[in-house]
């Protein structure tokens, strides 16, 4: 909480409030749930004020998203520039993913996701801005890896999916059946994390060597 | 519908027809739909002639929840006798289990199952019933094959999972979030699933079907 600190402009204050309420609201009742209304009220911050940042509820639904989403994101920049750091890297964003869902509120904030309404333009917003956006992002990663080497990575965008899938499993099952999801366990994680992204590297480069001595066949 | 087939015992007419209107129920409604009275009513067989069947509610969920299990969980019966063996089932599970997650019953399911109260009994029944004991058949699955060549699978419970996550990727997200299916398509899907399973025996034509490459993504 950096609310109050001294020498902080009071829009940045004002924004925090805001962006914390709404990330609660979000959280416990779902789209649905965020309201200019009850994000002023909750927050504090005069509607007025709410305005001015933001013009309607969606602009800020899309601000909360990519609050979340931004970590995840941050990992997946730059380029790697050998196996060892595209592993370091996709081992560390499927560490933070999972952690993510292994949070108390990730079940409650699924459970409002579901019973949103059918054709809720809020639906489309949230899975663009974030899991869509991420699965892209894993993807534009181990493209420039590849181009960085000279090389392509034709079905980036296939097997960036894969390799969520891999670190995944059944996790969003456990959780959606109220299981105990044991990947909020920090040290199984990553040793999951470890062997999943080494398998699916492992697999990768000798696809690579397969796909260079194909090429014209196709 | 084999109902009225001539010859056919008036007691598992009756289970059929019990059966089905069971079925919509908890597809359209979830376990909390799944009552005696709405099954008996939906079903115009007398209550006392369901209780004789079932004696509990719990009784007729479990064997709707098998009922559903079946079909996937006999594909993973037997022991192949080398590799190809091996992917063709494990192929045809995964096809069957995608398809079942693409009918459009199934996001209602979902809801449904994510709407139910804490402390559901019934959710630790259909998770134990269903998904888990389908991660465990792959599971024994891939151990009876290794020991059938005088080898060990040592982490088969975990790489059935992984297999699992491979073929579902963000699938299940696109559901929840009601983004189209792709892998409702067959054709589509079965290229997917063959480079999945491929990649996940470690063999080279993963590399190929890497190559063609785009599989899904368009």
């Amino acid at each position: 909480m950096r609310i109050g600190q001294p020498g902080r402009p009071l829009d940045a204050r004002k924004d925090e409030l805001i962006l914390q309420a709404g990330r609660e609201l979000l959280l416990r009742g779902g789209p649905l749930a965020l309201t200019m209304e009850a994000v002023a009220r909750a927050s504090g911050v005069s509607k007025a004020t709410l305005y001015r940042r933001w013009p309607h509820r969606e602009a800020l639904l899309e601000a909360l998203v990519l609050r979340e989403a931004q970590p995840l994101l941050s990992m997946l920049e730059g380029t790697p520039t050998d196996d060892a750091g595209l592993a370091a890297k996709l081992e560390a964003f499927l560490d933070s993913m999972l952690a993510l869902m292994g949070q108390p509120g990730y079940r409650a904030y699924l459970q409002a996701i579901v019973a949103l309404p059918q054709q809720q333009a809020d639906l489309q917003r949230i899975w663009w801005l974030g899991p869509h956006q991420t699965m892209e992002s894993v993807a534009a990663l181990l493209r420039r890896y590849a181009a960085a080497q000279g090389r392509r990575w034709p079905a980036a965008a296939r097997d960036a999916e894969t390799l969520i899938g891999m670190a995944i499993g059944l996790e969003q099952a456990r959780i959606l059946y109220r299981q105990r999801p044991w990947r909020a366990d920090a040290r199984l994680r990553r040793r999951l994390i470890r062997a999943v992204v080494a398998s699916f590297l492992g697999r990768r480069s000798a696809g690579i060597a397969v796909c260079e001595g194909n090429v014209g066949r196709g």
